[in-house]
């Protein structure tokens, strides 16, 4: 393995190859990408076998993330497409004007640098980061879970090739190839070469990226999501919205953990939507009014409402108008993602207003919040900060800017 | 004084209303700021005066900037008027679109939150600050130098009593109102409470404040700035827009510090050139290609190329051609400000491309990178980092966003 300065180091001169060649050129290399990954595809199941195989002590659910099916094999190589067909966020003019000088300003989005993704057991996030790093024009340095580090070795070599096909230099992507502690200690500590860091996993990832540091870092922390039933909310789109924040996919970060019932509508409510969540195998924490108007519901204690469960667990509490909602939202979500059911424009007027998280939602499932369905295409992650890029990260997100001023000879008065 | 965390608590909830007030209100409460100020200029500049007698040891150039002189305050109260006048940055729509879903979804600028400013003397940053957060629904803690408190004093008092005034909470500006390094670490410290640190001065505060803190930091370091003088530039233009860069205030981070002159144009432009900066007084150090054509100009060492001056002196440098001029630029400038003199469209394109700064200017004197001269309004400074906000930082840039989705019922499939 070459050392991990000069890894960081041939990514930096990739960098400034990579910030001047045009779009047409990157998308190519996507599209070279996919086809790179379906010439090797016996190789990737190859490898991802004897990864399984090297591993057996891994939980179910490690496994079931490691493992790369037929589907998951497909939907990598459709999202290196998808990302191939994107429109070019580089080169964006976010802004601009004519001075009265007649000093022509504009505000240009340009690709960040170099970014460092560091990362868990998902193979596919290996071709996802690849994906968004260079739609955007940054190159990447890719750290996945040492337990994934065969699949990782194939998809990354075909990605390296398929640039270089392409006219891109192969360090655009590189696999830093080693499961040894101290090799992403060794990255942490590259800021002269290194623009942004983002790290996907757990909080103690997280944490103990953030700070070992003093690269910028992209973080990814819980979401302790809710939803609203306003007196007004539709009981069935109640039901709806509940059952498919809660239950569409559990352990994720927009999967709804607390359920904000509002008093008004709550008895005429509420055991619908309980019935709907138990049949789902849900189980119901909740504060002592909800127990009074739900019998069988366990008691929710203090900690339930700061919990992000990701599991088949929902806490409920009884809130009296929009108010206490939003200060229970306030209090303890996470600022990830956080929705209302109403039928009211006031009502959803005030909530957007005064819900201050990455993602407001209005008659609409938390599972909703989230790249695809917001029309960003390929995302690494959602953004739990507030700077630079909250909620999904796109290849917007992965841009900045910078001001081009062009004149005829302007002066300083 | 209230002790520092009850004070970011304080900011914070203050935050929770600011966010949610209207643009109306808080451009009238900027108005009132500029009027209270007016009220207590003589207290203002009796507390100025005793300020500089109170540090009678300040060297000439830091007793300048703590005066504030009947000009500077004209311009203190014209920025808070300018900033009421400037259109609201919050609740802009930065993005939006119709899913196909139904889903509307929109990216709309919100308030960061609360933003601390730690600063030296100048005590037009107290009310320069105050101007750019609250026209961005920010509140702010100001820490000011020790040597201005006085006079900060009177400033933020008035400003707090306008706010009162204007229905918005007296906290929305705070004055941390201490000469204490202690009070500063107290306040690095507030996570909890505090979104975004600004610090103003030099290189030892911003690393100071950087490394003592888990906030993030909105740095603002050096500005080498260049000037390229193409073969093709006009030898009339590439002598005012050089004398303009380098001496109409040679202590700001962008003022020209190095001049990059093309071999081709070299011995036509450059004694021109040479012959126009000394009669302001300036100090020449160049390249012995340059002393070839200068005869009197003194010899430049590496160390030259890296030098920000903040002084009349300027390095100059003979480049063959654009790509030595942009390898120049990569290797020794800061990502500030960079531009170029050519009457070509083709050279023009390619540095504007292949140069990764912060502005880049074709045809403008590098004091031109700024708020006021790109129409931003107000600033409270030039960032040089690369995310979040890069280049002048205004009501815009201390703005964050969130996404708002309202639908009737989506699912996620």
């Amino acid at each position: 393995m070459i050392p991990i300065q000069e890894m960081a180091r041939r990514a930096a001169a990739a960098s400034q190859i990579l910030k001047t060649v045009s779009g047409a050129c990157r998308a190519d290399a996507l599209k070279r990408m996919a086809g790179a990954l379906i010439r090797v595809k016996d190789e990737v199941m190859a490898a991802n076998a004897e990864d399984l195989k090297a591993a057996p002590d891994l939980s179910e659910p490690m496994k079931k993330r490691l493992r790369i099916t037929d589907k998951i094999f497909d939907y990598m190589v459709n999202r290196l497409r998808e990302a191939a067909a994107l429109p070019d966020p580089v080169g964006r003019v976010l802004e601009g004007r004519v001075m009265p000088s007649g000093l022509r300003v504009e505000k240009i989005a340009v690709p960040i640098g170099v970014v460092a993704m560091i990362y868990e057991a998902r193979p596919n996030v290996t071709t996802d980061a690849a994906a968004v790093a260079l739609k955007s024009g940054n190159t990447v340095i890719l750290k996945g879970g040492s337990e994934s580090l065969r699949t990782n070795r194939v998809l990354a070599g075909a990605m390296r090739s398929a640039a270089v096909e392409a006219g891109l230099p192969e360090d655009a992507v590189q696999l830093l190839d080693s499961a040894d502690h101290k090799a992403v200690r060794e990255l942490l500590r590259q800021e002269e070469f290194i623009d942004l860091i983002i790290p996907r996993g757990g909080k103690s990832l997280i944490r103990a990226v953030s700070e070992g540091t003093r690269i910028p870092v992209l973080k990814h922390y819980d979401g302790i999501c809710h939803l609203y039933i306003a007196e007004d909310a539709d009981p069935d789109m109640a039901v709806s919205l509940t059952v498919n924040s809660k239950c569409q996919r559990v352990e994720v970060c927009n999967a709804l953990e607390t359920l904000l019932a509002d008093a008004a509508s709550a008895t005429r409510i509420l055991p619908l939507v309980a019935e709907a969540l138990k049949k789902q195998g849900v189980e119901l924490r909740g504060c002592p009014e909800t127990r009074a108007i739900l019998p069988d519901c366990l008691p929710a204690t203090e900690q339930d409402w700061d919990t992000e469960y990701l599991a088949p667990i929902l806490s409920i509490r009884i809130v009296h108008g929009i108010e206490e909602a939003m200060a229970h939202i306030a209090r303890h979500g996470s600022g990830h993602t956080d929705g209302i059911i109403t039928s009211s424009l006031e009502l959803s007027r005030r909530f957007i207003a005064g819900v201050d998280s990455a993602s407001v939602l209005v008659n609409a499932s938390t599972r909703l919040s989230g790249g695809g369905d917001y029309g960003l295409g390929a995302v690494v992650g959602i953004s739990t900060d507030r700077l630079h890029a909250r909620g999904p990260v796109g290849p917007a997100e992965l841009c900045t800017y910078k001001w081009v001023a062009v004149g005829n000879g302007q002066l300083r008065a």
